[in-house]
C-alpha cells in the first residue's frame, strides 16, 4: 500500500468532485443508502467477524456494542445518508461580493477543501457518516478506521466505492487504508502535498498524536471543562433544572458540566436543593470554599490538585463558590475553559462580562451546556467539534467542510 | 529566556485585549505612531547599528535597503499605524445569528485569536506593521524578527510597548524574542499550549520549516505558479496589456505571472504582438509547441524540466500552446496552481469553466494575476498572502486575525 499513490489519487478525484453538479454527488449518496440495505447480509457477515475477533480479544460489552452492525442500525444509518441528500450543497455560493472602486466585481466562492484525512477509532458507522459529508462538499476522503471494525470497513468501502462508479465519480474520492501498521498513520500525517486537513475522531491520545505529527492542518477538538456558574440574579428552582440537564442527561458526551461555580450570595439557599435533586446520582468533589454545605451529601469528596482540570465525563461534579462573575472567569481561565460555558443570571451586565470574558467556543446564557452540538445548533450535519480557533470552532456542518476561492471579473483589467 | 513564560505572559494579555474596548486599542496605536515620530532619533540610530552591521557582514544593497529606516520611512511606518486605527474593528460583530425552534438565540460572535507568533525576515517595518494588525484585533503577539534588524526592533518594540502601558493596555500584550539562538524559533513552534497561530512571512525555507515543526496551526502562503490562459475569443491587443501588467509591473512579487498558455487558434496572431511589445524586456522560455513563433524574440530559450514549476520572480514568462480551456486546466492542475490564475476570455461558458476548476487562491477573468493583495481588495491591510485552504485563503485582512465562538441566550433551556 503506497500512500504517495493514494494522496495523488485522491487529490486526482477531488478536481472530478470540486465541480461534480449538486445532482451527481446527491445520486451517489442515494445509491450509497440503497446498497447499504441491499447488501446488508454481507455487511452483517462482516460485521459478525469484527464481533467474534472482538470477543476473542476480550473487548469490553460496551465497545463490542459500538462495534455492532444490525439491520436497525443499517436502516439508520442509510437513513443518515438520505438526510445528507437533504442538506443544502454549500459548494459555489458565493459568500460576498462587491465592485471595487476599478470595475472589478469580486467575490468569494465557496469551494471543496479537496482531501480530507480521517482517522478514527472503533465506531463502523463513521465510515459512511464521514465520506457521505464528505461528497456531499466535493471532498475526496482518505479514511483510516480502527482495527476492531476491519472487516466491517472493508464491506462498507466496497458499497461506497462501488455507488461512486455507478453514479460516474471516480472511486478513488473515497479511500481507505486498509494495512494495519501505525507506520501508514504517520505517513498519511505527513502528505501534505496531497491532504488539505486532517481530522481525528477519537480520544485525546490521538488528537495529540496528530497535532504532534502532521504537517497538514488538523481540527483538533471534542475536549475541554466545561463550566456553568449559577450567578446572585439566577432563578434558583430553575437553575437546578439546568444544571442537572448539563450534569445527567448523558454524562459521557463532551459538553456535559465538569463544573459547577456559585455565587457566595447564593450558595446557602442553592445547593441543600442541589444536593436533594442530584444527591443520589451525583459525586460531589468540592473545592474548601464548597465543603461547608455538602455535609448531608450522600457522594462527596475534598478536591485534590487537578480534579478542575477533569474532564470528567462521568456522574461527577466539581463544585466552587466564587465571589462573583470576575472570580469565576478567573476560575475559568485558570482551568482553560474552551468547550462550552454556561452563566445563569438575570444581569444584563454579568451575562456580556461572562459571554465576552470566556474563552470557550461556544457560551451560554441561561441554558444548559448540553446544547453544543451540530444537529442541536441546526447545522444538519456534525464532521467534529472544533476546540481550536482556527478555520472552525464548535460544532462543524457542511459549510466548515469547504473553503473559498477569489473571484474577480472585470473588463481587461489591469493593476495600475 | 524563557519561552513558556513568555506565552503565558501573552495569553494573560490576550485575556485582556480581548475584552479592551475598540477605543483602548486605538488609543494605543495612536501613541505608537506618535511615539515613533518623537523618538526617531534613538530608533535611527539604532537602525544606523544594524546597516553597520549589515555591510561589515557584506549584506547586498538590496537587502541593506530593505534594512534602512529613515525619517521618511518612519513617517510612512506612523501613517500606516493611524491607517489601521481607522479601520473596522472586527471583534464582538456577530457573523450571523438565529433562533433555533427550541427559542434558543444563537449567533457566532468574533473573537480575537488569542495569541499570534510570527517569524519574519529583514523589515524593520513588520514588527509595527504586524503588532498594530495584531493589537487592533485583540490578539497578543510575539515576535521574532532576522537577526539583522535587531537593534532597529528592539528599539520599535520598546515604543509599542510603552505605548501599550500609556493606554493601561498589558506591556506582554506585544512581546519580542531578543535571543538569536534558532533554538527559540523551535521552541516557539511547540508552545501549542500558549499561542494559537503562527505567521511566518518570508521565504520557502521558513515556510516549510515552520509547517515541518509546528505543533501549532500555520499559516503557508505567498508562493505558487500563477497562469494566464488567452482563450480564442479573447481581445487580443487588450490581452497583451494585462499579459504586459501581469508579468512586468513587478516581477519579484508573487502574484506576477510566471506561465502563459495560448489557444492554439490565436497563437499565430498573439505571440509576434507578445513578442514585440514584452521581447525587450522578457526572457520566454518556451514548450515545443510555442518555440515555432519565438524565432524573432530577442531572448529566448527552450524549456527543460521543472521550468513550468518555477516561481519565476523576474523578467522570464513561460509559454505553452495549448487546445483549449480543458487543456490549460490541465497544466495547472499538473503544476499545481494554487496562487493567482486568470483566464481572458469573452466566453461565459470557459470563464466558469476555469474559475471553477483553477485550483488556486484567487482566480480572474479578464484581469491581471497582480491584483492578489489585501489593498487591491479593499481589506484596508494585509496580515498574509495565505495558499493554504483552512480558516483563510488569499489576502488576509482584520478579519482573519478573528475566530469566533458561539453564543446561545435563552430562557433556562435544557436539552430534551
Amino acid at each position: 500500500m503506497d500512500l504517495t499513490n493514494m494522496g495523488k489519487a485522491a487529490k486526482e478525484a477531488a478536481f472530478t468532485l470540486a465541480i461534480a453538479p449538486t445532482a451527481q454527488k446527491n445520486q451517489a449518496l442515494a445509491i450509497i443508502a440503497d446498497e447499504l440495505e441491499a447488501h446488508a447480509p454481507a455487511i452483517l457477515a462482516a460485521n459478525a467477524k469484527d464481533i467474534e475477533a472482538g470477543k476473542a480479544a476480550g473487548l469490553s460489552d460496551a465497545m463490542l456494542d459500538r462495534l455492532l452492525l444490525n439491520e436497525a442500525r443499517l436502516r439508520a444509518i442509510a437513513a443518515d445518508v438520505r438526510n445528507v441528500i437533504a442538506l443544502h450543497d454549500p459548494v459555489g455560493s458565493e459568500i460576498d461580493s462587491r465592485v471595487l472602486e476599478n470595475g472589478m466585481s469580486l467575490s468569494r466562492r465557496r469551494v471543496p477543501l479537496g482531501v480530507i484525512g480521517v482517522i478514527y477509532e472503533a465506531r463502523p458507522n463513521v465510515t459512511i457518516d464521514i465520506a457521505a459529508l464528505c461528497l456531499k462538499t466535493g471532498n475526496a476522503s482518505i479514511l483510516r478506521g480502527g482495527k476492531e471494525t476491519f472487516h466491517s470497513n472493508m464491506e462498507l468501502v466496497k458499497v461506497i466505492q462501488s455507488a461512486l462508479s455507478k453514479a460516474n465519480l471516480p472511486a478513488a474520492a473515497v479511500q481507505y487504508i486498509e494495512k494495519p501498521d501505525r507506520e501508514l498513520v504517520s505517513q498519511l500525517l505527513k502528505l501534505d502535498d496531497y491532504v488539505d486537513m486532517i481530522i481525528p475522531r477519537g480520544g485525546a491520545g490521538l488528537h495529540k498524536m496528530c497535532k504532534e505529527n502532521s504537517t497538514i492542518p488538523v481540527i483538533i477538538g471534542g475536549f475541554g471543562i466545561s463550566h456553568m456558574f449559577v450567578d446572585e440574579s439566577a432563578d434558583l428552582a430553575r437553575s437546578i433544572s439546568v444544571i442537572e440537564n448539563a450534569k445527567t442527561q448523558r454524562p459521557s458526551a463532551c459538553n456535559s458540566l465538569d463544573t459547577l461555580l456559585v455565587h457566595q450570595d447564593v450558595a446557602e439557599q442553592l445547593l441543600p436543593q442541589l444536593i436533594a435533586s442530584l444527591g443520589e446520582r451525583v459525586t460531589f468533589v468540592t473545592d474548601d470554599s464548597a465543603t461547608q454545605w455538602f455535609a448531608n451529601a450522600p457522594k462527596v469528596r475534598a478536591a485534590e490538585a487537578g480534579d478542575f482540570d477533569t474532564e470528567w465525563l462521568s456522574y461527577t461534579l466539581g463544585v466552587k463558590i466564587v465571589a462573583g462573575v470576575d472570580e469565576a472567569i478567573d476560575h475559568m481561565r485558570e482551568h482553560n475553559a474552551s468547550h462550552s460555558d454556561a452563566i445563569l443570571t438575570n444581569s444584563i451586565i454579568n451575562a456580556e462580562k461572562f459571554v465576552n470574558a470566556a474563552g470557550s467556543a461556544a457560551v451560554y446564557v441561561n441554558a444548559s451546556t448540553r446544547f453544543t452540538d451540530g444537529a442541536q445548533f441546526g447545522l444538519g450535519a456534525e464532521v467534529a467539534v472544533s476546540t481550536q480557533k482556527l478555520h472552525a470552532r464548535g460544532p462543524m456542518g457542511l459549510e466548515e467542510l469547504t473553503s473559498y476561492k477569489w473571484v474577480g471579473v472585470a473588463d481587461y483589467l489591469s493593476r495600475s
